[in-house]
């Protein structure tokens, strides 16, 4: 008999994991705290457990996709004694800290924990470009290899727990806030009745393409040299950030979003960095307010 | 005698134009406030004017690349009756209204007036992937296509001049945006002793793979119907957003760049539409607050 793979929680990512499970012709069993987000993994041949301590009645991984942390012990809590000697592969969206909060949990009941942090959305599981990152157990990423490379492209970045989330937070923050700025800008042009999608037909080649000057922002952080040639000053880039709020404004768009990149700028200037480049900003994002 | 094209001011931005100009064989005669800025491209065979009235006083096309829209008046105003019957390519970053007022004023003076929005970094101008989008005198852009063509490619976007600009920037919020979120990220890994050139090598490909999401973000924009199936909740974007700045916090990090866009998701939620997708951001950036 061959060993299920439980997966609890079956959101989109969820159901994405189990569907390429079941796909790849592994047995699963699956458990939502809504049933009816199991009917069809079902009909793709998973076994359906009523509780979540049914679900994890077997030996096999516990693949763990909840809501965010407290969700995860509110679904573990109860079944605690039945994890000592199994592996949890918590897939869930936590912060470093309550990451590793969860390996200590995990460990004082006798389990295995193996964090992962999902860079893909769900209908790109199992297609090249899915990356997920581990952190926590080597042993668990090396034994469980081939189940975890059904979902996409697997890196293991540590045995700090907290590493995987905080490589995958600090990446999700720039994909939110270009999302934020992307709608900012479909707002803009839409006040002139121009489309979202023809805007996007220019403005998703524009990004990508901009995404080639990251590595020379990140070469001037890290030689925290702001003085360099080549850069774009942060005077050149307040003028610039000013014309934006300034164009959103006249256009009757909320400037919510950008305003704060504009206040740090303004506040560097004053600070006397007005010569400096543009990748400065760092400085000002390092230390909390 | 071939005619020469006249470059007012002289930044990275307006050099890079100039020197596209002079390497194609085009003779030029180029002015800047601080004239060191006109050695190098002295040295590719430009003719340097000590003035802003010799700049202009031939009879070519006048390409004008200051610093804002306040710089091109002060530098066009004293020359105003020497404008009549030229044309005036204006590539400096001006919000559509400046733009427009522009055109206006250039006409009072006799003269054809196009408007360049720019969507490329110095670096990159002359090479594919830079584009300009023009608006205004659809005459003179037919005209003086063989010299713009040599900066990128080159669309007209409409007979109103303010059209150009404000493409433009609508692009270029969501780039300044992705850029300060890829420095929060940075300084996020920063605080673990991750360099960002290490992290940059996960976040260029990761980010630029997510402008793949545009497309179904601004379909669901153009149909306003944020209760289609597939959509990311604002409830689900909520709960990722309060880990993004929990782990931000954690980290010791200034998370002032992110915390408008969970503001906007929470505002959302308060009004009741934590089930709609994550697009109906737009919706609370249609109207400035």
């Amino acid at each position: 008999m061959t060993t299920s793979t439980t997966f609890l929680g079956l959101g989109a990512m969820g159901t994405a994991l189990a569907t390429a499970a079941l796909d790849a012709g592994r047995p699963a069993v699956v458990w939502n705290r809504t049933p009816q987000r199991t009917h069809d993994l079902a009909a793709r041949g998973a076994a359906v457990a009523a509780t979540v301590a049914e679900a994890v009645a077997g030996d096999g991984v516990i693949v763990v996709c909840l809501f965010d942390h407290r969700s995860v012990h509110a679904v573990l809590d109860p079944v605690a004694a039945e994890l000592s000697g199994r592996t949890v592969v918590n897939l869930t969206t936590t912060t470093p800290n309550e990451s590793r909060e969860l390996a200590t949990w995990t460990a004082q009941h006798g389990a295995t924990y193996l964090d992962g942090a999902i860079m893909a959305v769900p209908e790109t599981i199992g297609q090249p470009g899915a990356a997920i990152l581990y952190s926590g157990s080597d042993a668990a990423f090396t034994r469980h290899r081939a189940l975890l490379d059904l979902w996409g492209t697997s890196s293991f970045v540590g045995t700090d727990a907290g590493l995987a989330p905080l490589h995958d937070m600090a990446m999700l923050v720039g994909m939110y806030t270009m999302f934020a700025g992307f709608l900012h800008g479909a707002a803009m042009v839409g006040s002139e009745g121009v489309s979202a999608t023809e805007f996007t037909a220019r403005q998703a080649p524009f990004l990508a393409a901009m995404t080639g000057q990251l590595a020379g922002l990140a070469a001037t952080v890290d030689a925290k040299d702001y003085t360099g040639a080549g850069q774009q000053s942060l005077r050149f880039t307040e003028a610039a950030l000013a014309a934006l709020l300034r164009a959103t404004a006249e256009q009757g768009v909320n400037g919510e979003v950008l305003k704060p990149v504009h206040d740090i700028v303004t506040r560097q200037i004053a600070a006397g960095y007005g010569e400096h480049g543009t990748a400065r900003i760092v400085e000002e994002l390092r230390s909390a307010r």
